[in-house]
């Protein structure tokens, strides 16, 4: 039986490792992909081998929430859908800004997965003024010097960053002068934010760079 | 003076830790911008500024790889960008393959900052009838089913996957048989490949759900 989850999350708050939050995430998806199949529960076998990791490692994250399958029985498959959208949050609606609408942030406002998942673009904001005023996804593009006036009016939860890396910090900082307590960084830099911000960045280039770099060590390159 | 960066990046390949690869990445990035501007030297102080690291360790980076400025003059730009171009293997063009011409895949083959960093994308693979044949960015959609022949043919460095979690990992499999060694995973799931090759993961929706997470807990919810 799967008690308090949610409770158990919030009280364990300080020690949830954040490889344990991408696997929650990820055994979530698996959980939602099963449930369309209508299949109603599932061992910590399947979901290991569904998602590259072990069977013990599957029980043990759930079992830290409080969560026990039943010998024999497993999982029942929408309970723990249900507590692990609790605990990542996804119970809820989160309201998006976009800070920048060039390409990679057009490709976000079209990110199917977003929407899917509760989360909703409310406020695009770019300082070029061939872009300010135009519509996209029905919203139209604001002035980014109006960034804190914006922001609070739009209810914004989360902002995703896709400027430049010149001017990613400035944006970061007055986005944490406006209240904003999360960001997803596409900027190829990192961010300086107070401990109460969280930052998570997701970076190409340097995703890429790693790759060509690995490419060029093997191959005994320089 | 620095000498031999790229010998000593080679011989010290088995100690480059993950975290340094991605601060060469943003050094890069800094270099880059200040040539732009004719800037001929710089200090360990400003390239850590712009960076959001300690002086220190910008020294202690550099140093790692054989390079040191030198006192009162600093580092020089334009030499030092060259090394770690060098380092990074972004002195040589890759061939990039994209597998999944979704609305992730067709955001990142008009993403710009690829092709100024040599990655150029030679193939599109899918296995929708809908996609296979159509053109975008002057390449023709190929059929998945052919991904072992169009790999090798295309001579394939990288491979950015943007299919499907459930598609994700017989994508990587069958990538691994045609001999590919390095992948950008979009997928929202780990892939298990063998260790000469190189994973890196963009799980955006994950990423954004570790926000969500840090949201709710920090409100006290559930």
């Amino acid at each position: 039986m799967i008690t308090g989850l949610g409770e158990m999350a919030n009280r364990y708050n300080q020690k949830i490792a954040d490889a344990t939050i991408g696997r929650l995430s990820r055994y979530y998806r698996t959980l939602k992909h099963l449930e369309s199949y209508d299949i109603e529960t599932v061992s910590s076998e399947e979901l290991a081998k569904r998602n590259n990791v072990t069977s013990a490692q599957v029980r043990k994250d759930f079992s830290f929430f409080g969560a026990f399958g039943r010998r024999g029985l497993g999982y029942n498959v929408s309970e723990l859908r249900r507590q692990i959208e609790k605990i990542l949050g996804l119970d809820q609606e989160w309201h998006l800004a976009l800070v920048g609408v060039g390409n990679i942030g057009k490709a976000l406002l079209n990110f199917r997965q977003f929407e899917e998942h509760n989360f909703k673009f409310r406020l695009l904001l770019d300082s070029d003024p061939e872009k300010i005023g135009k519509r996209f996804i029905g919203l139209e593009v604001r002035n980014l010097e109006n960034l804190n006036e914006e922001v609070r009016k739009g209810h914004v939860d989360i902002v995703v960053i896709a400027v430049p890396a010149e001017a990613a910090q400035k944006v970061a900082d007055d986005l944490v002068k406006a209240g904003v307590k999360a960001i997803l960084n596409f900027a190829p830099t990192s961010l300086m934010v107070p401990p109460d911000v969280t930052v998570r960045n997701q970076n190409i280039v340097i995703e890429i760079e790693r790759l060509s770099f690995a490419l060029t060590q093997a191959s005994g390159k320089p």
